[in-house]
């Protein structure tokens, strides 16, 4: 079956995925607030929207990825929004790391318009989107996960990894994930700083370390980025990271679950963007200057 | 060329390692404080010695893994201890995880005895060395690598990684990967609480995260064991891993390092001890009860 597929948000992320889109055999539509960005998408054939709501009206799939919470709640509310505009059993396929009570509200929201909303948190740097080596936790009504699973292969998915009907699981385990990876970032950081100051060849000591105890390609490209302090451009930056810290707190004060390892990530992180590093690479948060 | 292997520690790793040693071409004569542990490798055919004097004028390579600085130097020291005893010439083959400066003063001393001292800490946990995939962070002599390195095959090594002539590189090295599998274990823990709290199965977002990002052993094995809170038998006790994270802050504290993360790290495991925990595994490390 071929779809009308409405994409909104070409960030970094975004873009490689749409693009990914853009080559299978459904029809794609492109909106986004910069409309120069959309550009490339137009060169393979997809048709540029001008608003959200004449893409809303025209699509019966939408993926969205945007920054935050509250530029996803943008999108869908208001006269010209997506709430307003979907046709009734379309899709919202949402991919935005956000709170889990975010998700299940906005999937609320669309049931309530008869659409419907679909969780799918993706983990992936843009360089995997582009080999289609991304993984998607997603979420939400077992018949739309069996209508998007194929569609998420288009994407670029290497995996789908599904947790169910309750809307809010994909987006709890995209946050933990989020947490483990800034977590291994500092405790890299903090180790390339000590081999440094003890006079050991740092470079050499992950080249052991990536081939033994930590042989996967997150700690294989983040200590080859961190050991030599190629923090821009930014692939994820710091600012992502810091709001991706904060929900993370966010979740965990809501279910009273305190987390150390977070916090001190958290306190990191902030101090990175106040020194008004907050556009480069979320791997520097080790060699964030305390004071 | 056959030579006389001297062990003395057998310990949960340095059992496995002795017996492993027990099967090469060459004679193994052991030690042990407790006597009824040499058993198992007597059975092997190995020479159970009496005394650390005896075992050192009989050998002229000796392995000794044990628990501490102390304990290293209380093996080297003194009327029967390795210095006074050891051939000329022969090699003490050191596999504990201690101080750099240890390791430095150590070797001093054998350089005065005119024996040769070689730094091999290992990773590993006991399975690894029954399986023979251990890792060996090696520094030392040139010459003496070259006659050690067949020896650590025998051993169980899969990998000997050579970080040169500074006696101290490997024992940094190794004090470096201690802290990041700590820092896993960490994150591995609060990612569950975060999960568990939520109302998500932590089991199922653990076999997404050890096939997708985090995909290595060590992630699997902690996960399932702290997923499982199967903290006994300990392969690797709180008390050690306490002691382990207080060298890194100690070699952090000799360079004017500061390491946030460690110092989390040495907080839990300290109250892990302080609540009578020590001997459970100390990937347990992030249920240790905040006060």
């Amino acid at each position: 079956m071929s779809y009308k597929i409405g994409f909104i948000g070409l960030g970094s992320l975004g873009t490689p995925i749409a693009m990914n889109l853009a080559d299978s055999n459904h029809s794609l539509f492109v909106y986004n607030r910069t409309a120069s960005k959309a550009a490339p998408l137009a060169a393979k054939g997809a048709i540029v929207c001008e608003s959200i709501a004449s893409l809303a009206m025209q699509c019966n799939v939408i993926f969205t990825i945007v920054s935050d919470d509250a530029a996803l709640k943008n999108i869908c509310e208001g006269e010209n929004g997506l709430l307003n505009n979907m046709q009734k059993e379309s899709v919202h396929v949402s991919m935005s790391t956000i709170l889990p009570q975010t998700a299940a509200d906005i999937a609320l929201l669309h049931q309530q318009y008869e659409q419907h909303y679909f969780a799918a948190p993706v983990f992936g740097r843009p360089e995997a989107a582009l080999s289609r080596k991304l993984n998607f936790a997603v979420s939400g009504e077992e018949k739309i996960k069996n209508k998007i699973e194929p569609l998420l292969k288009n994407a670029g998915a290497i995996g789908v990894w599904n947790f169910g009907e309750n809307i809010s699981a994909a987006n709890t385990i995209k946050l933990c994930g989020n947490f483990l990876i800034a977590s291994a970032l500092e405790a890299i950081g903090e180790s390339i700083n000590l081999a440094n100051k003890s006079g050991i060849d740092a470079k050499q000591m992950w080249d052991m370390f990536s081939q033994t105890l930590f042989n996967t390609p997150l700690y294989h490209n983040y200590s080859n980025i961190i050991l030599q302090q190629k923090f821009e451009p930014a692939a994820f930056t710091a600012k992502l990271g810091l709001k991706d810290i904060n929900l993370v707190l966010q979740l965990a004060s809501s279910v009273n679950q305190s987390m150390a390892l977070a916090s001190l990530l958290q306190k990191n992180m902030q101090q990175l963007v106040t020194d008004g590093k907050e556009n480069i690479d979320w791997s520097a948060v080790s060699t964030a200057r305390q004071h």
